[in-house]
């Protein structure tokens, strides 16, 4: 039984790691596992994990730990994992060729729909066996596919206005990777700004002040 | 005049995001921005910018706003981005292939000084203009060379053995996009894992709960 309406933001943007841990312990092959135990393997507190947990419903029972196939399945269901939501990549470039080759779509509650670039020597070729369309196309695939995630692996300069269109097409949700956090007044459209650089500079700062 | 000792690392985590936001505002042609405005930019609120900035020393000045020139000169200093790390990429597939192009190292306080793969047909090959190495030549590369960043774009089956034989090379700070969570057991050594799973997820969490 979850309780999704009292789920704060900080608690969503841990679902995602909870989901994956879960299931690496449960490839493992452990049944159950205590807050006190999960704590160590995430660097959470145990305290932390039970108040987390306790928002997806009764999963975690005292003196008998969590229940991870149940746990699992819950959260997996919360995050959408089996949604399949149409999706397009716009951008196939070196980054976009591999997010589109590396990523298991399927695994995240996408599907791979098709993949755009305006570069006429890119038109039909093939990445991660999607052959690539011209983007000047979008217009009419969306309104035959209706597609609702993009994902766009474009240079900054472009990437406002792209973004811009695909919302007027039905677009409901950006994954960006293109240098540029997106302003969008839409209060409706969801956006994940992929900022590799900002990840990168931590180790930088770690080696400096250590 | 910064009060590195104090910055607590929630507040690190912030810093490229400061870092880069604050480059696009000069770039824009700003010369000072108040926390009022700064926030409406990054959606945080102007106290906690305030409170923020003030770890890094006396750049704001009541009335007046930031230095953004000196503000960012600061915060630069304090992640390191000058520092040229020797860095090295191991696994040359789609993903390595596409950071190894796709990012400016030397932006993050990086130098990309070699690329190495077990697969031999990849030996001898280049990405980013870099020949790929063979990963058996790599303990006779890093005492030569001494690189002290690793950048991990290989599967998840050899990640942990892998990065424990870096470590023994010297190699103090790990990127890794393997889709495991590195637990090294040195307390000295850096590590960011990188999940891109782990942020489209959020994405079909939106759409699935709007």
């Amino acid at each position: 039984m979850s309780k999704k309406g009292e789920i704060s933001l900080s608690v969503i943007r841990r679902l995602p790691r909870y989901y994956r841990f879960i299931g690496e312990l449960i490839k493992e092959g452990t049944v159950r596992i205590s807050s006190g135990d999960l704590s160590k393997k995430m660097s959470l507190t145990a305290s932390q994990i039970r108040q987390d947990l306790n928002c997806f419903g009764g999963f975690g029972q005292q003196g008998y730990g969590y229940n991870l196939i149940e746990l699992r399945q819950e959260i997996g269901k919360i995050l959408g994992v089996d949604k399949g939501y149409k999706t397009i990549l716009i951008g196939a470039g070196n980054l976009g060729k591999a997010i589109a080759t590396h990523m298991n779509f399927s695994e995240y509650g996408c599907s791979l729909a098709a993949i755009f670039d305006s570069d006429k020597q890119k038109v039909g070729k093939t990445a991660a066996g999607i052959t690539i369309r011209d983007i000047d196309d979008i217009d009419e695939f969306a309104e035959e596919h209706k597609p609702i995630i993009a994902i766009l692996c474009i240079p900054k300069a472009s990437a406002q206005e792209i973004a811009d269109h695909l919302v007027g097409l039905g677009i409901k949700a950006f994954w960006n990777f293109s240098h540029y956090d997106l302003r969008l007044d839409y209060s409706d459209i969801i956006v994940e700004n992929v900022h590799l650089g900002d990840s990168i500079m931590l180790l930088s700062y770690g080696i400096t002040n250590s």
